[in-house]
């Protein structure tokens, strides 16, 4: 069987370059006669690869020298306690904005480190906007202002940023980094897990403005501390080492590509195609605020949700895979990270037109 | 180049046997259109391999129907804050006994969360025994007693365990686990890195005693709770999936050599000899007791540490690669874990040979 179109919300989609430069060199990387999965992480051929990697993710987001680039473990997941546990302390309470399903779960977990100030929500609207910057609540004395740019549930994406001062915004970046340019230094903190525009599961990466390490409290434990990645360059422990440098393939194949502005252009064409064809179409409807729809998660639903199930077979039959929206939204869900090639956009336009056609 | 014989401590050799298989379905497996890496942690096929990957682990481990296996990130180093996160509460204390670097990096993170009482110390022995079980000051009511039943940077194992009546062990079986049978039900908790015996980095094995999870205090961070991970069979969030794969194959390669008393015949046999070597020729040394050597970790010193540099660049030219010792101990270490051919213990023991006839 040739390789299918994957829509696949994470793990997702990877570059078929990627995965045949790295069959290619799978069992003796540069004639070292080891796999990179079997070197020692303090060892000189891994420690080119690593620092070539953040080398190129540097340049791919113009990330500014005060900034530090940390490869973690544990997922977005982790961060939403890194991150209070890190930052809560410089004044005990922190915003959150409340956009969607990834929102709710870094608030939650915030709130077991200190007070949490929801300073604005959508929740009333279905989670279907990002409400405007101007009706944000927003405290003065929080440590940070934690937002969700990309809620990949929902498929609802920001259009700037809102006007924090000098509170620190943090950012889960998770399905929408490396889609488009992104001036980091608008953010304090911007995380993500690799799973879905990076590289494989089980590998976070951390940008964060270096004066906002070192101020974690004394029961953080060691692991969770940016300060103890920080001093040791990702190495505190053995990192994630194959994922790191699949990593690293993917910012080469992105560098290939033209970088990050290359990107934001198929990005947007991919999903403006996507979005003609739901609007264009009775049959299809996608509940979000034009403004707010996300380039790289679109979920959309049939007229008839009983006409799901046989939906998803006859795009499985064309090698469509991994539709399925999520139980809370329902109905389909494209995830058209960087990977997915336009040609899959297209060849489900198509089905989506001949479907409607025959069931509308 | 041909592949080598690498003898890190981790990062370490993986079968290459498992490397080509993964190489060859690396861009689609089973027919499935996808890589591994790229499928949905919430799909069947991926469900597939992970739940076949544990029933092969519970196989090879007889591990008993009241222990759960857990797939985590963020490795041993973490779990030295979430054994305690998620015990100490138990009675507020807990024994640590401490036999090397990593003992002492275990007791260090367990002071953050509790009282910890030193049951039983090498250090003044300069860490090459494990203290007689007979002298160990076991408290009754610690929550729990932490071993490192193999220090992998002395080069130190157990032979047997301390009798700790109902207070759990908990084990951190890093470099040692897979290399011989193990009686699970001695342990309440046994956890491991992969990158040493299971597959790579990125991925975390802990084996927990039922009910022993779900004891965590209000203010664990949600993903070090060990309950969180039970309740949801390790996919809390995404799971390492491509390291969790890989630790599968390596199950099944287990499985294929006759599982764990075969691996135990092998290692003891390859660790035998490389000893018989050291201690047959006043070229080389190892400091540590007899009975505590270990199987997977083998340090030893030259004569003449001018000699060092001169004895590493042979042996790279026989493709004998990363045997130099960890700074603290000095010299040389070979760490043969189960990857590791009975070839390579011979090449090195010739190279030994050779090399001590020609400088001694």
């Amino acid at each position: 069987m040739s390789r299918v179109f994957n829509f696949s919300a994470g793990p997702a989609m990877l570059p078929t370059e990627v995965i045949q430069q790295a069959q290619q060199e799978i069992l003796d990387w540069n004639g070292s006669g080891m796999s990179v999965m079997e070197m020692s992480h303090r060892g000189k051929e891994f420690i080119e690869i690593a620092s070539t990697a953040e080398a190129d993710l540097r340049e791919l987001l113009a990330i500014p020298d005060n900034y530090k680039v940390l490869f973690l473990q544990g997922g977005a997941s982790t961060q939403f306690a890194m991150v209070p546990l890190n930052l809560m302390d410089r004044t005990g309470k922190a915003d959150y904005a409340n956009t969607g399903a990834w929102s709710k779960k870094a608030i939650s977990e915030g709130k077991r480190f200190g007070e949490v100030n929801i300073c604005a929500s959508s929740e009333e609207d279905g989670f279907n906007s990002v409400p405007a910057f101007d009706s944000w609540n927003l405290s003065s004395d929080a440590s940070y202002v934690h937002i969700t740019p990309n809620e990949t549930i929902g498929g609802v994406v920001y259009q700037g940023l809102p006007d924090t001062g000098d509170v620190p915004i943090v950012a889960d970046m998770s399905s929408t980094i490396l889609s488009r340019p992104t001036n980091v230094s608008d953010y304090g903190i911007i995380y993500t897990g690799a799973q879905k525009n990076i590289g494989p599961a089980g590998l976070t990466i951390v940008i964060v403005r270096e004066d906002l390490i070192g101020q974690a409290g004394d029961s953080c434990p060691t692991m969770l501390n940016y300060a103890t990645h920080d001093k040791a360059d990702s190495m505190a422990n053995t990192p994630p080492t194959y994922s790191w440098y699949l990593a690293g393939l993917v910012f080469k194949w992105l560098k290939d590509k033209g970088g990050l502005s290359a990107m934001a252009e198929i990005n947007e064409r991919k999903a403006s195609k996507l979005y003609a064809a739901i609007d264009g179409n009775d049959f299809y409807s996608n509940p979000v605020a034009i403004q707010n729809r996300s380039w790289m998660n679109v979920p959309f639903i049939l007229k008839d949700a009983d006409l799901d199930a046989s939906f998803l077979e006859g795009a499985k039959e064309l090698g469509l895979m991994t539709l399925k929206g999520h139980r809370s939204v329902g109905g389909m869900r494209a995830s058209i990270y960087n990977a997915m090639p336009e040609e899959g956009v297209d060849t489900l336009i198509q089905y989506m037109n001949d479907f409607a056609a025959k069931n509308g």
